[in-house]
């Protein structure tokens, strides 16, 4: 199949090989593994993980839940903080499925202990040090003031703390990403410390994509849920979480334009296919992403002084060396890796597999208008 | 209807207020008004245009010009450098309205003399100083160059020079604006004096929405082609384009956490739905939107002090002041009032108008597999 306008290309064997080592990973640590699906949000991709034990998943919006749940997904954690206006939709989805949810604060547990219909799953959301959601973990008082409210709800069953380590996406080396997660573990296991007597099920999630490729120290950790590894990205190559090979997809952009002056290409590719992420460049600048460019058949990966510098809603424009600036001819096709693969892969909306299989994704193949009380797709009855 | 997460809210009557007002300024300078349809890219709001007598539009994509000829549009620039390899879907296009096509290099311009099946009218994209495609207005020779190539080709018709003056958005004040714009209308006059011999008829297509929201002087050129005044957004409004009433969607979020230790509210709405472009704020950190609460039945723009300063996948996060902090309560909506309108209309990819209508997008009602070559709405033959 010809691809004549920015596609997302995606490699298939990449994919799987970067699953199979998180997977005996987790065995290897005796971890549960609990995939975010928020990254590839596709069902067909979504069933490449069972070949590998997966059974039960994270995700991040109520949405996401129903259209994995359409899919066949029976035990899922919305890692998001409740949003209690969807109680309607929650408690439909908790009827057919083995749901868990996030709360983080005193006011959503109480209006989700008057609101809830179904048994569902609770974890608390702890804080470890990223600041953004959460509580933190040395709040005991609050901790326990959401827990009562659990323990007075039949439908609340207490499952755990999990917390997002986001903060090792700003960590400046691997060193400071051991550190990050290491805090946070410890973090995490002074709270089990603390409620393993009154729960001694209870399970400590954590797992961002950084620490679960990089770190080693998972113990006393029950539960990882890193998502973005399956297509990893140059934000995590630029932190040390993959080599560039374990890269699994790219944006196939026609070239547009050349101009010499400047040595720049122009590539019809920008903002709604690739994202407006970025990382530092060594110049200094913004790079939005790598370059591979097809020399005599073979395709070939260049430097970073040849990199996507600018990008516009459709408009990319790739900053060459006046060498790199021959690479280019207007009328072929380029690829792009992205800085950062789960907002591109929102944008794109579906998958070219480097087998020339297309993929489809929840936004292409689940549509629905948002906020319409129409869009349960399950009874509230079980 | 009852909004339970993030929904983009759009007011239809500013939005007609806004293209009247755009209407009547170009009829008064006697302009042709060819708004740009990238903004919105829907079908429903297109057709409120015509009632202001717009008959011509711009596009960015070949897919976007297939969207709106099959929605009743028969006169359309794609103002976006011709890529060949969507050479099919431009023959079968070209055969069914009125295309016109932008070039901007030599090579594309000779690919199109032997591709080309159909009568198109052709814009040569003049750089009058974004530095993003175009060719310098001084380059006669390069301009003659494609000339040749279009006066040698009987299905190519030359129809002008078109430019998209983008360095106005980064403007430091209206002045400044004025400037850049005055001298793109100079450097468009020029190339009219020296080609309007050969071609009496030739039309200069200038016209982002900075200039033509601000601008008085359009001496001498023919036609402009804003689109994102149609809603408007935080960054216009920096720029001085628009006032704050003037900007017509609003992204309606959930508010999900408070935390009260650094004053900040979190809210479910983050770069899936709003998208990452920012502006500066007057603390001198990344503003990605300001903020409207709810107070007894009222809606209250908070000031620049409470503002969105942090988004990831599906959060985002309202820094506040301490007096700020208690208009939010978990479980309320707030309304989001975007930087930059274009992109999150694209990530949406739906509208609720305030009077409780969806309008559908071409994202959401006119979807197939990109790179599909039986992508093709139309048949090669007229």
């Amino acid at each position: 199949m010809d691809i004549v306008r920015p596609t997302l290309l995606l490699d298939k064997e990449i994919c799987l090989r970067n699953i199979a080592r998180m997977a005996e990973k987790a065995k290897a640590k005796g971890l549960i593994f609990r995939p975010h699906f928020k990254t590839h949000q596709s069902a067909v991709i979504g069933n490449w993980y069972r070949q590998f034990g997966v059974t039960a998943i994270t995700v991040s919006s109520v949405r996401m839940a129903q259209y994995f749940a359409q899919n066949g997904w029976d035990d899922i954690t919305i890692a998001f903080p409740v949003n209690i206006l969807e109680i309607n939709e929650i408690n439909a989805l908790a009827g057919q499925i083995r749901l868990n949810l996030l709360i983080e604060n005193l006011e959503s547990v109480e209006m989700l202990s008057e609101q809830i219909s179904e048994d569902v799953g609770i974890f608390i959301e702890i804080d470890t040090g990223y600041d953004r959601s959460g509580i933190a973990p040395n709040k005991y008082y609050g901790i326990n003031a959401m827990l009562d409210v659990i323990r007075a709800t039949s439908q609340l069953q207490f499952k755990g703390f999990l917390s997002h380590t986001g903060h090792t996406y700003t960590a400046q080396s691997k060193h400071d990403i051991y550190n990050r997660h290491f805090d946070a573990v410890l973090k995490m296991k002074s709270l089990k410390n603390q409620f393993r007597h009154e729960f001694p099920d209870l399970i400590l999630s954590l797992g961002d994509t950084p620490s679960a490729s990089i770190c080693d120290n998972f113990n006393g950790i029950d539960e990882i849920r890193p998502g973005n590894f399956i297509f990893y990205d140059l934000m995590q190559h630029q932190l040390g979480s993959c080599n560039l090979e374990d890269i699994a997809i790219r944006v196939v952009c026609p070239v547009i334009g050349k101009h010499g002056s400047r040595s720049e290409v122009i590539i019809y590719g920008g903002a709604v296919h690739i994202s407006k992420d970025s990382i530092i460049n060594l110049d200094g600048k913004h790079l939005y992403g790598q370059v591979v460019v097809n020399k005599e058949g073979e395709k070939v990966l260049l430097s970073e002084r040849n990199y996507l510098y600018k990008i516009s809603q459709e408009h990319g424009v790739i900053r060459t060396t006046t060498k790199g600036f021959a690479n280019f001819k207007v009328g072929d096709l380029v690829e792009i890796i992205p800085v950062h693969s789960c907002l591109t892969a929102n944008l794109m909306g579906n998958y070219l597999t480097t087998e020339g299989e297309w993929i489809p994704m929840m936004s292409s193949d689940f549509y629905n208008q948002p906020g319409s009380s129409s869009n349960s797709l399950f009874t509230a009855s079980k």
